[in-house]
């Protein structure tokens, strides 16, 4: 069997796939720009003590953790001996591969506090990572879109962040999106109206397991919690439940007990109904929770109707406290993190990428030896200034061999030059498409081109 | 104290230091398309065993290594006590973080050999990671931008990129900018005329270190190395010896007796002399040796003789062997290395960035409460329609606040409706670099724009 080299999880992408990644982002950006948001760029490894405890217990296990450089043990004064894993590592680690790019923003925000003007619209592209079982669709290295705006309350921000992610699919050509909503204050007053001791976040975590097990499954974790059958019978008939927002309301309301979280939870989730524009197809979906602990208010995720492979595309939520980390308070946040692998999956699944790209060189000049190779690079040289991409085939190898590469890398003109093109002071020019040869100066061949 | 909490020598950029190094990277990713490199993108993790005795002793320490993941100890046989950090790593770690993008790339091109048409020319552009100590300059995370070929030892490639190196510099508008250059072999050649026991890797480290210890230093360090008071006073008059290239041939060939590499070093380096354009700044420099031990033959430096603090700002060089790590043999590359975070220091230092950026906001409609939000946030779908960037102040504060904002964030326009307007069908429009406010439809602000 042939050596791996590669980390499994880990991807490299090709000269196309390159060209396919930067066509969505610069769509994305663009539009990023258009709604107002600015680009920074945080650190890819944040101290660990940043990073754990944030996530939930099962993000936590999913870090990935950076030994301290150097001889780390003569600095250490614990015997290592006898340690767990987590010990250890808690004493030879103080670094973690980010997470995701909304705690690093935390971070920002809460150090640069002095320069920024609230509120704080900003978007970040970058990768992160997670030690999880890599898949189709679900990688260990991952590059996350992030667009958030941090320092306000107001709703309409979730509106706007709902209007930009129609506005990117539309740019991408993607139809038939749904956007699933929910709020976790809504889900957090439906869960106090049950009469348990289970922990709400670990709640949410079950839930947010709904698409990934049967619910079968569900209702033994949620059983094993100390949920009644009863209770879990209520959440069954409420994940299940159609309607537009107002039936889906009017049934919760008949379900269950209000308290404060389910009333204001409601109030936030019509507020956004009320003030969308009404094209877009947004869905009230209870049985969305989010796995990631910091959520506090609305919740969102974006996949494609049209998929065969889940089709999510983007996760997104409101934090309330996630500054606190960094001993700032009040700051509620909300944003939206599109997976970039995620998209370019889905867009190559519905054939939906550009079908122009070609690999941009224009000319390749063969080489058949010194003297020739010294005038190519002149006029290499030349056309450079005219921004025609050009390079010289860098052996004087057989012509056969020169332009079977040139063939290949889908170069569009090849030139010649030997003796009788020195002597005329011309240039040999055979079109790589059709195959046409033909012998032209140098302002000729520019005018063609 | 404060307390800190991001890693030094891990930076964040904010908004306009990524407009900077956004600018930076477009001029740049236009000339290495122009001259024939498309761009890929390799993982940044790699296995550790794929780093780890690549880059000479002092790279290896430099390392970051990232634990394995979950309870990694229950799966090691080995009792951790009496270990060496570094064999307790060797054993929980099996990932690092890339340290170069060259290695990366040799493994890229070894793993889709049979996707690949060689010569093949790529350039990378992405982060990577060392555990220096930080400085201004010298960053733990830091942005490369590489350009390399792989597969053959033409020397024209060496001249391309030279020739690369100074469109981009002419791109950035950076003149009195020196490459300097050397040759492995010929350093390699002059070492063999020593009578010493020295390995040749660690003469290359010895004199990497020229210019950032003094020269007394680097004699003790070659002492103790075993080379003779005379031999040492042959380089340092190397060293010192100004002159074109012919002089310095001559000089060289006068002080050491001549054998094969030097021969051949000299051969190579008069090639790529000879084939030059004239206008160019290049310098034979023998003190420069690059500290990565994977080169085999040239290798480069360029820097600015108009900065204040060292102003290198590329590094590159030949390697013949560094695909055979990983199982491919006689794959002979060259390639560049712009550091980015360099670059931008040169251009700062040089106050070279264009002055003209904007934060992109055009637009910022005045909140006045729920009525006239739900009118702004209509016209605000029609003017980014129009690709005009435009959003609604999220709360309805006082309006002055709401106007501070605006123009802290550099906003171009502000737009108010207010009771009158939503009458009247108008904006009320205030330009916030003059002050001025007009009463204007639509359609009429549109055509101001």
């Amino acid at each position: 069997m042939k050596k791996q080299f590669s980390l499994s999880g880990f991807p490299d992408f090709n000269a196309i796939q390159v060209n396919r990644r930067e066509y969505v982002l610069s769509l994305m950006k663009e539009k990023f720009s258009l709604f107002g948001f600015s680009q920074i760029s945080t650190a890819l490894m944040e101290k660990r003590d940043n990073l754990v405890g944030s996530y939930g217990d099962d993000g936590d296990k999913l870090i990935f953790q950076v030994l301290r450089s150097g001889d780390y043990l003569s600095r250490i004064q614990t015997d290592v001996k006898g340690l767990t894993s987590h010990e250890l590592s808690s004493i030879i680690s103080d670094k973690s591969m980010r997470y995701d790019l909304t705690l690093p923003f935390a971070r920002f925000v809460s150090e640069n506090q002095s320069f920024i003007n609230l509120p704080f619209k900003r978007y970040e592209i970058g990768p992160v990572f997670r030690a999880d079982r890599p898949q189709k669709g679900r990688l260990r290295q991952f590059i996350q879109c992030d667009a958030d705006i941090i320092g306000t309350k107001s709703l309409w921000l979730e509106i706007d962040l709902i209007n930009l992610i129609y506005a990117i699919f539309d740019a991408l050509g993607l139809k038939n999106m749904v956007i699933r909503i929910s709020n976790r204050k809504l889900l957090e007053g439906i869960f106090e109206s049950f009469s348990n001791a289970l922990d709400f976040s670990r709640f949410c975590t079950i839930i947010d397991k709904l698409d990934k097990l049967d619910f079968k499954k569900i209702q033994q974790l949620l059983l094993d919690c100390g949920l009644s059958q009863n209770e879990i019978l209520l959440l069954e008939n409420l994940f299940v439940f159609k309607g537009s927002f107002m039936q889906k309301k009017s049934h919760i309301l008949s379900c269950f007990a209000i308290n404060e979280n389910l009333k204001i939870g409601l109030e936030e989730l019509q507020f956004i109904f009320d003030n969308l524009p009404p094209d877009q197809n947004i869905d009230l979906d209870l049985s969305l929770a989010r796995g990631l602990d910091y959520y506090t208010g609305s919740v969102f995720e974006a996949l494609s109707l049209n998929s065969n492979n889940g089709g999510s595309v983007l996760g997104g939520g409101r934090y309330d406290q996630l500054t606190e980390k960094f001993n700032t308070k009040h700051l509620s946040g909300v944003g939206i993190s599109f997976g970039l692998e995620r998209l370019c999956l889905l867009l190559d699944e519905l054939d939906l990428f550009p079908k122009d790209w070609n690999n941009g060189l224009d000319v390749l000049f063969i080489n058949f030896g010194l003297k020739e190779a010294q005038i190519a690079q002149a006029y290499i040289y030349k056309l450079r200034k005219l921004g025609i991409s050009s390079e010289l085939y860098p052996d004087d190898i057989k012509m056969n061999k020169q332009l079977n590469y040139a063939n290949k890398r889908g170069v569009k003109f090849v030139i010649m030059i030997g003796e009788d093109e020195i002597k005329t002071n011309k240039l040999s020019v055979k079109n790589m498409f059709n195959g046409n040869q033909k012998s032209l100066t140098l302002e000729e061949f520019i005018n063609l081109l």
